[in-house]
């Protein structure tokens, strides 16, 4: 991918996304390091358009409608913002632009305010930059280029790691099922969910992978089976409620999806129907692993029952996507945007430390106190 | 409801379904006794629209496009077809009108060949126009249309008796699950799985349904949702994925589905994600269980392994009911229209002759010995 003729006026443009673009995520510096590319995420799979992001305007709009999604993309988007809004600056004096930088930092977590890796993004911008307060302002945004770097680096080793220590629970050929999306287009390399079979793949590795749609917002469909079949994998796109019948065929051997935020006994949040492939892979003897960086764990949280679950428009269920509603009006909905999966569901935890085996209260402290 | 002027021109019209006319089911002899009415089960829930059929295309059309769709539902409207049809003709002597029925007969059972029902009632019509045929024409159309009222009538009974014998199994109150459809607009009445919420209803006792989606026809969405609303009982609407998390937090204390066929052992066919729903119920300790008339047990078929499932058209889950495709063109889906759920996750069968527990294979043998 190359983006020659850069310049603050382009805005959107049509381009392929190329596998070797996707195995990168979908956040990028530009090739002049003077804006913030991204893969338009609400487009897909129909669209494949790419945003140049420069202004603070650009950013906050594609946070907050969604063009970037998934909580490592949304920060590696939020540390090149920071850097390329304090670039365009030109400041003159070091003072003005912290000033700058600040406001800046809080319009920009005002997008998405419950997003964690947003505001942990700029803060960590922010206080690199006030570490630095006594450079001159050039020097400032260089630094500040230095840091964004090092967190889309450090988000792509961890990609690496948790997909590496994931490729070795399974073997050539194996159907893997996956709920939700948290692959390339959420992260910065493979992802984590689905990033064995990406590395896998990479190294001529095949396997079977089954993609859950995931209602009511359809990431499977419009995300998960997307990467996979541009990284030319096997992949099989299903209704949530099939999930059964795919796995009593015989087809899975094992399960993959990502976490929101793990508890201190391994409880764990995800997208809403994940506790459901849980209790189907058990029912039917197929180990069932959830793949997170560290970050995630939240040894301050018990348990799963300390996890609040956030309910959302009951029209996602009734109305969106379609041309006209499925249900009467009068009907309600229960929205629910994630649910818990009980820790005794959980085969293993695989972190970007390594696989993190029951009993889980006492090996994630092992784990958490490593780091 | 009242069909007043209505004559064999009158095709389709716009009409409030009310609450009572619903609990009759979606098929109907005219007032006049002329014309079959039936609710287009298309165009629900947006729109409430009856048609009217008197010729032998209006018919075909209706259930080869799903206007009629629900066994039960099937077998009437076709019972009435050959009944209106052979009213129209006139006919001036009885072998004519013989063999004007049996191309009829072919004509409809042509529509939906896979229908059992559909074929089960023309033949039933015909059997007994051949019994009678040395009536004259007119006493013969007599005979026809006293035939298609006992289809229609025997269906109400059956629903009556499955409604009764599960409305015995719930307490006031509960909460109870289904999957799909099978409720009056596929019967003659209350229908076999949401009979007997619609039952207790007409008596003052309340319960809570929660009805899944039910993709990717969306059945439990479109109608189940629909009818449950009609007869103002509270129901929710859910996605399929969050079956798990209704029944964790304790809202659910009965699974309420119907059947498509039952093997002499027990296991069933249903739609698409009836057996995960059971593998749900049985993880959280909820009973589970199918409702449907004895006809549905096929004591020929010995278990659900020799129930063969049909797969239907990958662009049901890719692209219908939505404005644009939800996943790439390239990515392959399995769409199987059933599946079989093992009878060791039922807790019991209820059928029109009482209810059937394990074992299975012996109970099931003693009613059908009765029928």
């Amino acid at each position: 991918m190359h983006f020659c003729d850069l310049t603050i006026e382009t805005k959107v443009y049509l381009m392929e996304v190329t596998k070797e673009d996707l195995m990168n995520g979908s956040v990028h510096l530009s090739e002049d390091e003077r804006a913030c590319i991204i893969i338009d995420q609400t487009k897909l799979p129909n669209e494949e358009l790419y945003l140049t992001l420069t202004r603070a305007e650009d950013f906050y709009d594609a946070i907050k409608r969604l063009a970037v999604r998934g909580a490592p993309a949304i920060g590696i988007c939020a540390a090149y913002a920071m850097y390329v809004l304090a670039l365009h600056k030109n400041a003159a004096d070091t003072a003005s632009l912290l000033s700058e930088m600040k406001k800046d930092g809080d319009y920009l977590i005002s997008s998405r305010p419950t997003a964690v890796n947003l505001s942990w993004a700029v803060k960590r911008m922010l206080a690199k930059a006030e570490e630095n307060a006594s450079c001159d302002p050039a020097d400032l945004v260089s630094i500040l280029r230095k840091e964004a770097i090092a967190i889309h680096t450090e988000d792509i080793e961890m990609c690496c790691r948790i997909s590496e220590y994931g490729l070795s629970l399974i073997k050539p050929g194996d159907g893997v099922l996956t709920h939700c999306n948290a692959g390339p287009l959420a992260t910065s390399k493979y992802g984590t969910a689905i990033g064995p079979l990406l590395l896998g793949k990479e190294r001529g590795i095949e396997f079977k992978a089954f993609a859950d749609e995931t209602r009511p917002l359809l990431q499977g469909a419009r995300l998960t089976s997307y990467e996979l079949d541009k990284a030319g994998i096997d992949v099989t796109l299903i209704c949530d409620n099939m999930a059964s019948m795919v796995m009593k065929n015989g087809w899975v051997q094992a399960c993959f999806v990502g976490c929101d935020r793990i508890a201190a006994n391994g409880d764990f949040a995800n997208k809403i129907g994940t506790s459901g492939v849980a209790i189907l892979a058990k029912h039917y003897g197929i180990p069932f692993y959830t793949l997170g960086p560290r970050s995630t764990i939240d040894m301050n949280c018990p348990t799963g029952a300390d996890i609040k679950i956030e309910e959302r428009d009951p029209d996602e269920i009734k109305e969106m996507w379609y041309e006209k509603p499925m249900a009467p009006k009068s009907v309600k909905c229960f929205n629910p945007s994630f649910d818990v999966t009980d820790h005794s569901l959980l085969t293993a935890i695989v972190t970007d430390a390594g696989i993190v085996y029951p009993p889980f209260e006492e090996n994630l402290k092992k784990i958490m106190k490593d780091k």
